[in-house]
């Protein structure tokens, strides 16, 4: 029994290219005291991961060449020297890229991961990772706590058929809110409107966004969420209501830049008295329950929908990643590492 | 007897010139039932002032060419035709660049300017202009509203030795932070220093301000008061703390600008969750009983102090109003427009 890992070789210049990865076949290593081993099944692909191949102060460490990419998981335990956890229980825990590895209680953690035992008769044990894991949590806070949109409002997403933004706009649905998406392409765009029940969807990838964006919102923009920054900010601030709100979430759009971009002129954010708030996800954990028992029942009562990309095979995975980052994805993009034994 | 007054002759391109105004002298108006007759004593000048002579959607409509530049004022009512107010009553009023106007109650106001009746024992009345003006809630709303630093915290603030910038950095002090000033030139520095009191002050007229910046805020900065914009702002955003907050006041670097330029990346707002908002002291009025109690009671305390740069005569406005967008004066900009019977 060998432990497939796939590590970061070469920092990347720009785009991460297949060669920045290396896919090695390693000893499965042996849980200590306290710790379990978990057999991964999903592996969670995520944008924010471009910024931890990067050797750069961050909001967290970057990863070390010759070390596994990191990643959220959701697994099997094979192995458990923890009361808390028995052979066959599932697990959500922030395993990376790996077929298997040692978690521990109170280990590492980014937002609302933790080695977190999941019931998979509640939800697929997959949604741990998106709708009901931290991309949900991220729209959920990112748009409830930080742009706080009141009925009736439109609210504006981007990247709006991703992990994150597709849970936006149906958060805002539910909020009473007029929903617009901006996504790359028109399948993109068909999704959100007829699976999601967003208001419109329009694609960036036009002349004049800046008119697109106001003929879309008539009323004005409220709020936007903001996951890729660049052009498509701009073209929003054109749009702005007084007292807008726009909680930036990522900036996607330079995640694979070697120098900083500028970014968008901020008049109308004097002007239209706008408040711009970065955040990250795991500052809030204390949301944690009031997100996972109001997606939890939206999910059950088919208010909310997802969709997910998924991969077979974790020597696929730097592939998936880089079309991650280009847009190819079309919802939660995820690796099966492994047999999912409850999918039957 | 007849009223100076100067008007707006053409919209400037880029900075204005002495002869996008004209100085023309005009009958004294007459008041009707419910006004006011004033004469100007002194009039502000802002720089916001610079965004009314364009042709451009903003928060208020801008000057129409042909008439009289706007602006606040402190006058002597010469006639009333209102019981409020009595002749050689001393008033705040919005009257522009003129020598005289009628005013009335409940007529057009900017902030926190009304007709408002003044007592000159109280405060000499050119700080109904200044500190205690809309200059100096300007600074108080943006700064303990919008930007709520702790004590301890290190605050930031640009155009350090103006109208507002002056007060913001004495009240971070009061409220017991480190203060660091941002000014053009050595006068300025040295006054912000030894008169206001700031714990440092730096010229933005340097290769690496972001370096300098560093060292004057050994801590980073959580709170920024921002004036000016451009290069200032992203030196500022390179040595941000977690969670700073940046009170967006101003952008003074671009008023003159014929091409709106890029503004700063985003990237450090997103890694240290730090919140931009914009703000207009006129959506604060409520906020004006408790900064009046606040600030005379500081200003008489000497815990607040204020400096005026002053030029004498109304014709002289435009060539100081070209100067302040350069940053030429030293404290608040002030014209005399006519003779102040409460200075012997």
């Amino acid at each position: 029994m060998t432990n497939r890992r796939v590590l970061l070789k070469n920092r990347p210049v720009g785009e991460p290219k297949p060669t920045d990865f290396e896919v090695v076949d390693s000893p499965v290593p042996t849980p200590k005291d306290g710790e379990i081993l978990v057999r991964t099944v999903w592996l969670s692909l995520d944008p924010y991961m471009r910024g931890r191949m990067n050797d750069v102060k961050s909001y967290t460490a970057p990863v070390e060449l010759g070390q596994p990419m990191v990643g959220g998981t959701v697994g099997e335990v094979v192995e458990s020297r923890d009361a808390a956890f028995r052979p066959g229980d599932f697990v959500l825990s922030y395993g990376g890229w790996q077929a298997y590895h040692v978690a521990k209680s109170g280990g590492a953690r980014v937002g609302p991961f933790g080695p977190l035992k999941l019931d998979p008769k509640a939800a697929p044990i997959s949604t741990a990772l998106g709708i009901l894991g931290m991309p949900g949590m991220t729209a959920y806070v990112g748009l409830y706590d930080i742009g706080q949109p009141k009925p009736g409002e439109t609210v504006v997403v981007s990247a709006a058929a991703g992990a994150v933004g597709s849970v936006v706009g149906q958060l805002a649905k539910i909020r009473g809110c007029r929903t617009v998406g901006i996504a790359s392409s028109r399948e993109k765009c068909e999704h959100v409107l007829k699976d999601l029940d967003f208001d419109a969807c329009v694609s960036y990838r036009v002349p004049e966004l800046g008119t697109v964006l106001r003929d879309a919102c008539p009323n004005g923009i409220d709020v936007y969420f903001d996951n890729v920054g660049g052009d498509v900010l701009k073209a929003v601030l054109k749009n702005v209501n007084p007292f807008a709100r726009i909680p930036l979430c990522g900036i996607i759009s330079q995640y694979n830049a070697t120098e900083m971009p500028p970014g968008p002129n901020l008049a109308p954010v004097l002007v239209n008295r706008v408040t711009i708030r970065g955040f990250i996800v795991s500052d809030h954990a204390d949301r944690m329950p009031q997100f996972l028992a109001d997606c939890s029942r939206w999910l059950r009562e088919g208010k909310l929908k997802y969709r997910e990309d998924i991969v077979e095979g974790l020597e696929k995975a730097p592939e998936a990643f880089i079309g991650l980052l280009r847009g190819r994805n079309l919802g939660k993009m995820l690796v099966k590492v492994g047999e999912d034994r409850t999918r039957r």
